[in-house]
C-alpha cells in the first residue's frame, strides 16, 4: 500500500507568499519532526473558481451552506486545502471535530493494518452481536478516559443521537424511582404503546437560554441558541432557564459575575418547583461546561457545583453536554473537569473529537433492563479505533500540555489585539483553546472571517457577532503566532 | 497489505457436519467461484464457553441483549462465526443491515486503495466543507438508485437521524405552506427560541399502530410496535391509525383483506380531520413498505396507492420509511417500487445496507434557508465509498434477481413446512427474501430460534411470535435450502 502523502509534501512544503507582516508576534521556530506544511498558502480568493463550479453540481442539497470544498488529501496537521489550492490555517477544524489534524501518520496507520480491515467493512449490531474484541477496545478507548465517578459508557453514532439516548436514561432511571423499582403497570404499559400517560409521562429536561445539545427533536426542546434551528418544528413545554451572562476577563468581575449567577440558579430552583406542580417533573438537567454555539458563554466552578447541588436536592440527573468541550481542548480532557468537584455529573455525552459518539453515566442510571437503550448500529467500533490512536497520540505527545500552553498564548494574544482595536473587538476568552472574541456587530465579525480567509486563516463564528477558535489539539504555539499575525493584518486594514 | 481472508479459508471450508437429515429440500450446487463456507459447522452450543466470558468484561453496557460474541475476520458471505468457532448460516444480517454478507471482496479492496484512505481518516462536516469528490460520489451511489421523482438526497449518520431530519423537513414544508412562503414573523422567531408556539408549531407525523420508525423522541413519538421501546418516555400526542391486519396469503383473501384496509383508511382520514380541528394538523404521513419490528406485517399496493392520495388530498406529505426495506432485499431496491405508482412518495428514508443514514425527498420539500437541516458531521462519506461498491457488485452479480429467485424458494418452502407443521407455524409470507413467518406462540418461537441457532442456523424475531427472515442479497437457493433443512430438522424434533 502507497500512500500519498510523503510525495505530495515534498511538493508542496513551501515558505508563505502572502503573509508578510508581523505586528504581535515573533515567529516562533517549528520542530523538524514534523510533518505539515509550515504556513499558509493562498492562490485565489476563497471560493475559488474550481470551488463555485463544484457548487453547480447536480444533486447537492444545503449548498447555501457550503463555505469551500476540500481537498482532504493534500491537508495536513493544522491546514486544510482547498480546490483551487489555496492552504489555510484551520482553527475550525470541521466544526471542532479533527482531534489531531488532518492525515495524521498515526490515523493512516490504523488503515493499513490488515488487523482492522474486519471492523471497517462488517459493521455490526453492537448491542446485539458485538465483535470480540469490543470490550478490550472499549477498555484501552473510552473507559481510559472515563469522567470521575463513571465506568460505563455507551457509545451512539453521532452527538444528537448521544444526547436523545441520554435523556431516556434519565427519563428511564426517574420513573423507575418514581415508582419504588417495581414493574410497570398495565396501564403504563398500554398507554405508552399510544403516546400517552402514564406510560409516556409528562417528564422535561431543564436547560438554559443560548444553550445547544443537538437537533432532533429531544436535543432541540433543550437547544436554544439560533432561531434558525427551531423554527417550525414542534417542541416540548419543558423548562429553560438564563444561563449566566458574565463580564470579561472573570477574574476583573468576579463579584459582578457571582451575583449574576447567583440570579441564574435562583431561577433554576424556581423552574424546577414550578415545572413539578405543573405535572412536568424535571428528570434531568442538561448543561454545557462553556456554551459554544450560543456565543462561547463561559461560567464559574463555583456554578456549576452550585447547580450540580441543585440537581441533587431536588432529585433530578446532573447531564454535562461535552459534545464540543469534551476531547482536551479546554487544556483538560472533559471541560467539566475544571471545576474540579468530586461528583460532577450523573451522565457526560461527547461526540466530535471523540469520533464516535456516547455517553457515560453512573452505575445508578443502567437502564433496569436490556433493550430499553438499543437501535441498530449503537456506534461503529470503526471509530474507536481511530480513537484508541488519537488517545495514544495524545499521551505520547503531551499534547493536553500544549493545548494549555497554545491556549495561553492565544488568550494573551486575543488581550493584546482588543486592547489595539477596541472599537472592533471585545470579551476576549477562553480556557485552552477554546477561545473566542467579540466582535462590534455581526457584520464586522463576518467580514474580519472572510478577510482572514482569503489571507490563509479559516475561523468558525458563533452566537451574535463572536469568532469562536477551535483548533486541533496539535495547534502549537507557532500557530498561534500565524494566527495572530494573520488577525492583525486584517484588523489593520479594516476601514 | 496482506489480507487474511484467503489463507483462513483453505482452512476452513470443510463439508458440513452436523446436518444431514435433508427432508424437505434437494441440495442446490454451489458455484465454486464465490468465497464463503459451504455449511454451517457447530461446535459448541450457543453461547459457548469463550462467549459467556466475554460477557463478564467489565463497562459493557447492555449485556442483556447480547446474543453472542463475534469473529468478524473468520465471518464470510451468509456465514456468521462466533468466538467459540460456530459458524452459523446468519439469516438476520446485524438487524438486516449486511448488504453483501460479510467480508465480501469488493469492500476489502475499498481499504486497499490508497486513494481512499484521506475519506476514512478526516471524516469532514460535510454541510459547511465537503471533499471535492463528494458530489461525484453521491452520482455515483445514491443518486444512482434515487426512487422515482426524486433527485435530492440528504445523508445522515443513521436511520433515527435520518427519519428525524424527514420530519423536520415536512414540517418546514409545511409551515411553509401555511404562511404562503412569507418570511417569519417576529412573534414566531422569538416564541420558537423557547419552545412556544407559533414559532414551535403544534404540528403532527400520523404513523400507524405496529410501525417501527426509531427510537428518537421524535421518531419514538411515531414507533408503535413494542411497550419496551416507549415505556417512560416523553411523547407527543400524534394521531395514531390501525395498520390492516391482513390475511395470509394475500391472494386467498383478496375480498377480506379490501374490507380491513379500507376500514383503516377511513380512519386514517378521520384522524387528519380531527387533529386538524385540535389544532395540531398532520404535516405528514410516515409508513413502512411492510411493517417490520412490528411483525411483518403487509399491506397491498391498492392500500398504498389510496393512502398516498389521501395525503395529497389533506395536503400532508408522504414519508416512505425504506430503513428495512431499502437496499433490495423485497427483489426491488426500494419496497415502494412494487406498488407501481408513478408519484409514490415526497420522502423516502433509509439506512441499514445503504450503510449510510439518509432521505430522498422531491424537490418542493427542499428547505427554504440554509442551516435548517443540519449538524455537524450529516453522514460519513466512507460509508458511501462502501456503497457505491455494494451496487456495483449488486449490479455486476444481478442481486435483485437472485433475491426474487431465492424469495420464492424460501416462501414456498415456508409454505410447506406450514401444511406439514400447521400446529406450530402460520401466517408465512414475504416479498423477495423479506419474508416473515409465526409460530403458535412466543415461547415456541424463542424455543424454535434457540434450536436453530445450536443447529447453525441464526434467525431474527420481530412482532409478537413471528421469525423474520433478513438474509443478505448474496443469499441464493444453496442456502435457502440449507434454512429449510435446518429449520425442518427442528420442527421434526420438536414436542
Amino acid at each position: 500500500l502507497v500512500l500519498q502523502w510523503p510525495v505530495t509534501l515534498l511538493l508542496s512544503c513551501q515558505r508563505p507568499s502572502l503573509i508578510s507582516s508581523r505586528y504581535v508576534s515573533k515567529t516562533a521556530t517549528k520542530s523538524v519532526s514534523e510533518f505539515e506544511y509550515d504556513a499558509p498558502s493562498m492562490k485565489t480568493a476563497v471560493p475559488g473558481p474550481n470551488d463555485i463550479q463544484l457548487c453547480l453540481s447536480p444533486g447537492l442539497q444545503n449548498v447555501g451552506a457550503v463555505h469551500f470544498f476540500c481537498n482532504y488529501e493534500e491537508s495536513r496537521g493544522n491546514y486544510l486545502v482547498d480546490v483551487d489550492g489555496n492552504r489555510m490555517l484551520d482553527v475550525y477544524t470541521q466544526i471542532s471535530s479533527i482531534p489531531i489534524g488532518y492525515n495524521h501518520p498515526a490515523l493512516m496507520k490504523v488503515m493499513t493494518n490488515p488487523n482492522n480491515v474486519s471492523t471497517f467493512v462488517n459493521r455490526p449490531a453492537l448491542g446485539i452481536l458485538p465483535p470480540e474484541n469490543f470490550p478490550d477496545k472499549l477498555i484501552e478507548s473510552l473507559l481510559s478516559i472515563a469522567p470521575s465517578g463513571m465506568r460505563r459508557v455507551q457509545t451512539m453514532a453521532c452527538g444528537s443521537c448521544s444526547n436523545e439516548n441520554a435523556f431516556k436514561t434519565m427519563f428511564i432511571w426517574y420513573r423507575n424511582k418514581e415508582r419504588g423499582y417495581a414493574n410497570p403497570s398495565e396501564q403504563e404499559v398500554d398507554t405508552c404503546m399510544i403516546n400517552q400517560s402514564p406510560g409516556c409521562p409528562d417528564l422535561s429536561i431543564l436547560s438554559f437560554m443560548g444553550a445547544f445539545h443537538g437537533r432532533t427533536l429531544g436535543c432541540l426542546a433543550t437547544t436554544h441558541s439560533k432561531a434558525i434551528h427551531k423554527l417550525d418544528i414542534p417542541s416540548f413545554d419543558w423548562p429553560i432557564a438564563p444561563f449566566p451572562k458574565l463580564q470579561y476577563p472573570l477574574e476583573e468581575f468576579v463579584r459582578e459575575n457571582a451575583q449574576e449567577e447567583a440570579r441564574c440558579l435562583e431561577e433554576v430552583e424556581d423552574l424546577i418547583v414550578k415545572w413539578r406542580q405543573k405535572g412536568k417533573p424535571v428528570a434531568g438537567i442538561v448543561i454545557e461546561p462553556i456554551q459554544a454555539e450560543g456565543g462561547d458563554n463561559h461560567a464559574s466552578p463555583d456554578f456549576f457545583s452550585k447547580l450540580r447541588n441543585i440537581a441533587r436536592k431536588h432529585g433530578c440527573a446532573f447531564h454535562v453536554d461535552e459534545v464540543q468541550t469534551g476531547g482536551g481542548t479546554t487544556g483538560k480532557f472533559w471541560g467539566h473537569e475544571h471545576w474540579g468537584l468530586d461528583d460532577p455529573a450523573d451522565v457526560v455525552s461527547f461526540s466530535k473529537k471523540l469520533l464516535t459518539g456516547g455517553y457515560y453515566h453512573r452505575d445508578e442510571l443502567k437502564p433496569d433492563k436490556p433493550y430499553r437503550i438499543f437501535n441498530t448500529w449503537m456506534g461503529d467500533p470503526s471509530k474507536n479505533l481511530f480513537l484508541s490512536e488519537v488517545l495514544n497520540v495524545i499521551r505520547r505527545e503531551n499534547l493536553l500540555e500544549v493545548v494549555t500552553r497554545s491556549g495561553k498564548a492565544l488568550l494573551q494574544g486575543l488581550y493584546t489585539l482588543q486592547t489595539q482595536y477596541p472599537h472592533i473587538l471585545s470579551r476576549a476568552r477562553g480556557q485552552g483553546t477554546f477561545c473566542a472574541i467579540d466582535a462590534c456587530n455581526d457584520a464586522t465579525r463576518d467580514s474580519i472571517m472572510i478577510k482572514a480567509r482569503n489571507k490563509g486563516l479559516f475561523m468558525g463564528s458563533c452566537g451574535e457577532k463572536t469568532i469562536r477558535f477551535r483548533p486541533a489539539l496539535v495547534f502549537k504555539e507557532y500557530h498561534v503566532h500565524q494566527l495572530l499575525n494573520i488577525l492583525n493584518d486584517v484588523l489593520a486594514e479594516h476601514k
